[in-house]
């Protein structure tokens, strides 16, 4: 059994709340269970330097920690002084996530920073912010298709992600932290609406994991993902 | 007339929601109109070093603004590896005003950490980062009264603070971040529930301010806070 | 009776020097008592990005102190790599202060920095930078108006600032070191010459002080600002 | 055809020199091909403080690249002041990697730092660190059990590591930086000499990649990781 | 002829005040012509790691510039977040100066900070530095002397240095930044007050410079020092 | 004896591999005994921004070691934020050994950049580092005469440099870390082919040295340039 009580391929409970933000382009406050991650898309009118003049656009993400949304306190990273490993790869897995479903020519020159913040981690929040940064992303261009700035919404289609992990030998899905300390293998899944694998990481705790193993998560991970694109696509039309 | 519609002695609507944060000892969100802020309060049991082997307590505030929580985007300090002068002034300040109500000899030997992060920021983050931390505050000590760690609350009473200026030459109470931007001077004052002064800082704008017009200020500064005091006792007996 | 033995209402002896500095276009050596400022105004003829072809210029300050200037050595802060919250504090004030009195449309596209370096330190720095900072401004300036590059000097009147505290109950006025640290509240009073109030900050130490008292320390404060302004006259006419 | 004109399943000329430092404990200079990373590992009588008195030892890495060991000069990171990045992610893969099969209990209360620095780069930098830095953690620690501080190796069995991609649609093994920039996307495999999977990352460059997919890249990089554990078998052996 | 119209051995005219700073244990305002140099020594009762528990003390110093101390204003070290290389190679050389003639053994298990801030530059701040930080040293530890707590005085001479260069073809003394800028090599000469060459460098700055013109650079810096060193024990005997 | 068993005029084996870097415009690994550094040289079509638009060029330098390249190992300097005094001091003196013999006129508004790494450490880095990086230096510049972007090679000379030290009291050439760390002085030579004299840097580590000293480590010197100077020759002719 696992410790939340839930079916091995039971999703926690999945809130999308896009527009939760009174300033920004594009918002949304994503929830997966206790994890909660506040995702803000900012359009700006200007590019990087490697694609000035290039008619292409960009997505980028920031991510970042409340110092107390974990169980004990983390120092503040501004205080630090530099960002962790941890999140620069997280930011960098969710930016190359956005990048994998938008259109960047169509996009124009110009660039949107999709910041995501937790407020409350309790396990998975790259993959909530993958799912909710979607939506903040979504609004925040739908906003220049409104204003006639895009033809076109330049998304090909939607992007979600969830984590998968081994516990007591059997494939679970969207890992909560008491799981996710104790699981045997940790995977992060990142899919589009279509099925296609945008990008998967697969890291075995204790002892190498088999190819078995990997299928019977990958499967599980498509399960959530398609539960996830749904949430997704009712969020936005509700907005 | 002032463009919030407001009277010039009238409160933003405060909301005030202890026990936020799943994780935290102490936790607050508070709202002055569209400033949001986030308090969380940490029970750390160790002090820092000037204060090692004294018997006293400390209690201290970092502040943050996320990215996004203003009209245009901000560099995220993690990322930029710094915190700006405004940072640093800031949170000083929510120290300062915490500490000026508590007994740091019946705190003992452990230190209080008050994060305040702005979700949203439309003017008066620090005032109600004050005024929410306080409730974090309270709620962490609370929890060490309850479990028996401390006799009695180490709060000799409480804290808030509020923003006023002069709009058109008319001392106005609560400014948002349209009135601020426009106001001939800046003031902010944190005061204590019997209503002595804890801090005032007075700032003129373009034209120096008369010892009356600083009368005025502060007379309208003690109605605000009285107002915010009854509202911080109220949220404390609810929660 | 106060440590220093001087009246409620007495400065240290006060003394400044223009044109201390061989190279710069203005300078001042300003000592109160035991604490001795060197402030060092430079001319640059660009201006922050904000101010860009707005046509307008900018005053500014940077503050620093030699590392055993103080009564025991503190670490020097380009060694550490980054300056304190007490050091941005006090120059985002003296900058604030200094700007009160300029016509920054008259100075033009220009930009005036003025560093404050702290030689030795007894109390009241900031005070000392902003009084003497006034005197480096004017004699900058007034190269500009020699030269005929500005038509007249862009300064409406003259700033100058000084500490007042309450010391045993008593109001008095600028503590030195001492003073300062038994003190029951601390303020900073920024005039200007016509004795408008440019800023002020009251800081309680254990107990909240009440309205009266702050008038009190107000009152001081004017008195002691009258007194350095007559100063500040004689230093310019003298030189 | 690849570019290289290798076959899909060839790897590239695999070359490792165990030994290749005058000073350390341990140390390996692999090829790949062009790529060329020295790797050298150090052993510390001290862990991390959150290992103290656990009794545990460590594994970690760190990873660096000359800045012209690219085709272009690349800005030195301690000139920079920081790591990027992808300069963390990848050190974080290479130390888990390590960790993944050395018995840390065996090892006891002490760490070794795998260095990994790339000489020149040519695709590849991370698997190659990987394959290398496995040899040089072999040698280290072959040299405590020489001294009679360890009863045996603490290793549970060797770890390789290679890189696929979709080039024109097929799945290729090893891409050197020619065929990696036009990959379709691009995996990075880390096995055990068992077969296990340690860890897998696998990201679709422009359009999302089929499960099918998946399985061709693991099925080749299992093959190339085979012949990998057997080249680090040869080189212990010989040394 | 030289631009200063000194003879080529003559020395600018040199100031050397003990005693300057309030606070401090040791200090010198040194003044070689228009560079002027605050020197102020801290004796600290603790060494740097590698030297605890081993009965010998250490002499360090620190160096810096205020930022209108040269002709155009260069960027704060404190505000940039790190100290330039020249910094950092200047106070390396002052530290390894003043350690030169210190009997460490003797001094015992404490530590001489001297911090060197050049007040106004005109080239030759690194020798003053090292000429009046030798009195700032001097004077520091004669109050430990004084105080009892070392039976002599741990200094074994004198220590002082000078620059030279090659002005025209002529080897000239003590450079001022007129004839520093234009100088074909440009040598710094620390001297012992024996005649002992404690360190020189010598830097041709357009064409290599001869055997020959070193010995004639080396010569007259020997007289220079002697002058110094008369001059250090006026000072020190004056005081 | 020395401790390596060679004469006082003895060099160590000296290696010198133009080319060794597949990317770069010129390289060279060069090896004194088992010192060995890599030195690449890199071309970039822009000058540091106070030669733009002099038609002047620049040569500049960069230095690190591998963590391990040392006997015990030393924190990464790019984990730790920041460069060494050390480092920068080295690389600022290879920078100007190199551009002493340069023409920065015939070079053109170009820069070259020549990073120097150390692979492996037994003293004489900055030595070797100078010796490497005017190979390196000049097979860049051959690739630009031979694309006819340059009339001709830019160096009016070659540039070597080699240690010296006093060990027992006789002065000995080309000191290894050994000799280095029991040395009686510690002095590096930077010569022209012409037997110029670039740069000299003479530290005496216990007791000051003597003019006499200093001439003979001076003559020893020269032997040992003039012999790395023949060995710089056949290595380029044989390129």
């Amino acid at each position: 059994m696992r410790p939340s009580g839930r079916q091995p391929d039971e999703l926690r409970k999945v809130s999308l709340e896009p527009g939760f933000s009174a300033h920004a382009e594009g918002s949304c406050l994503v929830k997966f269970g206790n994890t909660h991650v506040l995702c803000i898309a900012t359009i700006e009118e200007k590019v990087p330097s490697f694609l000035r003049n290039s008619g292409k656009g960009w997505v980028t993400a920031e991510y970042g920690m409340l110092p107390r949304s974990t169980h004990t306190r983390t120092a503040r990273e501004a205080a630090r002084g530099k960002q962790s490993g941890r999140t620069l790869e997280i930011q960098r897995l969710i930016g190359r996530s956005l990048r994998a479903v938008t259109d960047l020519e169509l996009l124009g020159e110009r660039q949107v920073i999709v910041d995501c913040d937790v407020l409350q981690a309790d396990g998975g929040t790259r993959t909530a912010s993958i799912t909710g940064g979607y939506i903040a992303l979504h609004q925040a261009l739908q906003t220049l298709v409104a204003k006639g700035e895009l033809p076109s919404l330049p998304l090909r289609e939607q992007v979600a992600a969830v984590s998968c992990g081994l516990f007591d030998g059997q494939a679970v899905l969207d890992l909560d932290y008491a799981e996710d300390s104790r699981a045997g293998a940790d995977a992060n899944f990142v899919m589009s609406s279509s099925g296609g694998i945008v990008e998967t990481q697969i890291t075995a705790e204790d002892v190498p994991v088999t190819a078995a193993e990997v299928e019977a998560l990958t499967r599980l991970a498509s399960l959530g993902i398609a539960e996830l694109v749904r949430a997704q696509a009712a969020a936005i039309e509700g907005f």
